[in-house]
């Protein structure tokens, strides 16, 4: 049997998705589960590598499960016995020998969560970024003119942290979103796929043009210029939450 | 100088507000906090004693501090470097020394959070409720016909724990809601003044009243039989949230 699931997790206990030895992870939490849960060894793949404190609230999986006769409709049920309170399955259904969570991936979107107030909030630590400086609303507004140089197809090689194996840096940006409401800035990016710390170095980008230092129009030569040097701050992992995944 | 300030809170690591020797309590943290931050001893008076595990989007304090320099606008921010991330000082003015966060309250706001999913979800662990059944539409229904019985004034003997001193139970609820939205059910109950354990007590018998063990129209004479044993269980702290204080 393998399952296609949907996970959810709070990322700020785990170091990131992929399995390491000696560290709790989400892969490694949920493959002991999951064995738990269906009575036969599991093996989990992943559609992304998030990295320790960034969150999920829908990450899709595949478990290898030969020999499982757990019903799909029953493993959210099963395996919520077996998973710690950070950590949820709460869809699965049976898939295709051949599916590939990562490989088949359609697009993604992340969200990233910024508090834009003076002083922080104690339910958002750890889950949004609390800058030292708040975002005036002609910030916002700059933010909001810089976002649309992002989307479409770009080598996007300057918003890759060094660390990654990745050659070909092209990917497609369907969308880029910044929003304000009530001292919370969301920003939304969907694409077909993103390179190492790609939304969390935009989003540095994007906070840096709110406060001056880049101009909006800044950004095509940005991009142009394949140089990590010529981009913002990296923001910080627990604002970041993986938010949908299509295939 | 008094200053009135408003502060909010993630209560899981409190052993409620009030002061107790050898526990991490709120106003133990804040005393300590606004002291450093002020530099002369202050003194912390709360509008509310909320109980362990509780928390507050807007909680009432005065604080006497003989002596303090510090403008009552700067104060957020001076506090803020003496106080843990589960603890924010968001608000402040000076006031009258004669003001009393708790006699001179007009209302307060509670706010309930219940999680009505299948599938616990980690982000709401510890911050809201799960119960083991869920509620079906037709359970929202029947608990929003048995809040329109809980509002005027009553003596509310029967939804208070024991281990009070209060003798006069007599109470007014002005308004009385459920709501449910995409899984999560939000109570909100504000009064003149609430007994010890009053919402909770509450929000156990109103759920009791969605699963069918007691018909909304039972709660008059739940109200009437001044018994704790008559209403249902106790909903657990960490659902409730003190919401909003009216002076």
């Amino acid at each position: 049997m393998k399952y296609f699931a949907k996970i959810k997790y709070l990322g700020s206990a785990f170091h990131g998705f992929q399995v390491q030895p000696e560290k709790r992870t989400v892969q490694g939490v949920l493959c002991e589960a999951l064995s738990l849960a269906t009575g036969v060894p599991c093996k989990v793949t992943g559609c992304s590598r998030t990295d320790a404190g960034v969150h999920a609230n829908e990450f899709c999986i595949a478990v290898d499960a030969d020999g499982a006769t757990v019903p799909a409709d029953k493993l959210p049920i099963a395996a919520a016995r077996f998973l710690p309170d950070d950590l949820s399955l709460f869809w699965a259904k049976e898939c295709d020998e051949n599916f590939h969570p990562r490989y088949d991936v359609k697009s993604k979107e992340y969200l990233y969560r910024i508090i834009n107030q003076k002083i922080y909030d104690p339910f958002e630590v750890g889950r949004a970024w609390f800058p030292q400086r708040t975002v005036s609303a002609e910030g916002i507004d700059r933010m909001q003119q810089a976002a649309r140089y992002f989307i479409g197809k770009h080598d996007f090689s300057t918003f890759m942290s060094e660390g990654s194996d990745v050659t070909d840096c092209v990917r497609t940006i369907f969308d880029l979103s910044v929003k304000e409401n009530n001292g919370l800035i969301e920003i939304r990016i969907s694409a077909d796929g993103f390179l190492y710390n790609m939304v969390r170095i935009i989003v540095g980008t994007l906070m840096e043009i709110a406060y001056g230092r880049f101009s909006p129009e800044d950004v095509p030569n940005i991009i142009k210029a394949r140089d990590r040097a010529k981009a913002g701050m990296t923001a910080p992992p627990f604002g970041l939450y993986l938010n949908k995944v299509v295939y």
